[in-house]
């Protein structure tokens, strides 16, 4: 039976979920259909694609070529891992511009690159020319023995973070501003990595009940965590894993909306019954801090829980996709 | 091994097997790489992604949107009938142009169609709205025990096409000019249809030694199929099956062109040995003409040998992506 997962709030997430209402429940090649980070078929397989759009995702201005193919792929490996899955191969569409403004080779070059980081290679794709911005559409394959999906979470469950939040898109408001970020907040937006060794041996111990990747920003994208698993989350102001950089480049208030509402970080988001992570082994292991951010409890929504006690609910928005006025 | 096939003549080619010449050879997940209709994985499974632009695949004033939907899904469905796979699943990106012209459901309407014709069903995708045109990218993934590729032809052996040939482009041609092609025309263009179950039945009789998809064009792709097979292929005018609404249409020497170079027909373009298809009995099985087009000898390249018995090389070329004007 095909699983279909309820999403968090979002305009984009209404028109999915209105178009695919009515998604056949009974194809036994589908077994998790639209609303998850990715689609899993029978074998195991696991697929998603993702697209990057000059202007929407991305600024030209603000990457290299390479950069831009290798962050594109990024964030399609980074939707397996959210998965627990193992990468096989990634396919690439590439829209690219009439003249010879975009370097497509350095495009491709950026991808394979991002393959190559895994152990997997660019398998396939299709390439022409377009009367419009550069489009990369990024399709990544996996496998998984047991896919993770969003709506496991219970009551009592921890939430948890990997990473540090909120520096890439500190560096997108500064962009905006018309300032340069600091080395490390552009090398956050510019090089994330998509934390699939993490997440696989997160569930190989069998630890984590429901997990996603945290493109859209903190606040949505543990909103669609919630939704799915029909629970409430609340996120504790004082543990959320916000970058440095970023603090030292936005005031207070800016650097937590960035780490709750910036997305583009390709971290994860995962929940656990209480007390089963290794904080010091993950890190030494991965080098990457893992962050308890929040708890489950019985409801819906998302809240953040402040220093001072008071609570509020946390509505999604902010700009998770950076985009210029119509 | 990864098998990387040659691709026959045109820039489109020669930037991806440029960009794919260091691809992994070694990756046991990957079959078939680049340069087939579609990537063959492990399991059988096999993958191809297929991008519709507006304005270089398609114009919106020639088509609804949910014809537009329902093409770009026949596009991605062909590459799997060119391999001989049977379809599992499609996902969808689609990024639609700001504003609300482009009713995206019908769009999105249009690609579960072509789906459920299959008995499939879209699975998953991404969606985003876009500064520029209308672009769909249609991943289509089945799965084949014995996957056809582009490389089986030999000497002696007998080129086939189904269906008609010229009506699409026909169609194109006609609303270049500013007329409005007759409805077998449009239909041809607007609603084409996979051929499946053709090619499953072909690949189940075994007597395919290669196969393409004619999305190209009859003379651009066979000229992938004789560079892959490192094999001449002949043409014979006589037996160009061109549709009979294209010569209604135009002169003949433009029908015969839109045959050879309009592209856009998705029917199979098959090779076998000598004498082993039952024209009649596939026409009353699929209501579809099979024709023997041509045969394959030693050498390389493409011609055509004309009613007199002349002989011309044919270069690939014509509208076979229909593009405005930079």
């Amino acid at each position: 039976m095909t699983r279909t997962i309820r999403m968090g709030a979002g305009g984009e997430f209404d028109l999915i979920r209105r178009l695919l209402a009515e998604a056949p429940e009974s194809l036994s090649s589908v077994l998790v259909g639209p609303g998850d980070d990715a689609a899993v078929l029978r074998d195991g397989w696991v697929v998603s694609t993702d697209l990057s759009i000059e202007d929407v995702h991305f600024r030209r201005s603000w990457l290299s070529d390479i950069e831009i193919g290798r962050r594109a792929a990024v964030a399609g490996l980074s939707d397996l891992a959210a998965m627990g899955a193992q990468p096989l191969a990634l396919l690439l569409s590439l829209a690219a511009p009439r003249g010879d403004t975009v370097d497509v080779e350095a495009v491709v070059r950026g991808v394979q690159a991002a393959a190559a980081e895994h152990g997997i290679a660019v398998a396939g794709g299709d390439l022409s020319r377009s009367p419009g911005p550069l489009v990369l559409d990024v399709v990544a394959l996996g496998c998984a023995d047991w896919p993770v999906q969003r709506d496991g979470a219970e009551p009592g469950d921890h939430v948890w973070g990997t990473g540090t939040l909120g520096a890439a898109a500190a560096a997108v408001r500064l962009w905006e501003r018309g300032e340069e970020p600091a080395s490390e907040l552009r090398a956050a937006y510019a090089t994330p990595r998509a934390r699939i060794a993490e997440a696989c041996c997160l569930v190989e111990r069998e630890v984590v009940d429901a997990m996603i990747d945290l493109s859209d920003g903190l606040a949505g994208d543990v909103g669609h965590l919630a939704a799915a698993s029909g629970v409430t989350i609340t996120l504790e102001e004082e543990r959320i894993p916000v970058a440095s950089a970023a603090k030292d480049a936005l005031t207070a208030g800016e650097a937590l909306s960035a780490a709750l509402h910036g997305g583009e970080d390709y971290e994860l988001c995962f929940v656990t019954d209480p007390d089963v992570v290794d904080v010091e082994e993950f890190e030494s292991r991965f080098g990457v801090p893992v962050t308890r951010v929040g708890s489950v409890a019985e409801g819906e929504g998302v809240w953040l829980e402040r220093a001072d006690g008071s609570r509020e609910r946390l509505e999604r928005g902010g700009f998770d996709h950076w985009a210029p006025p119509t």
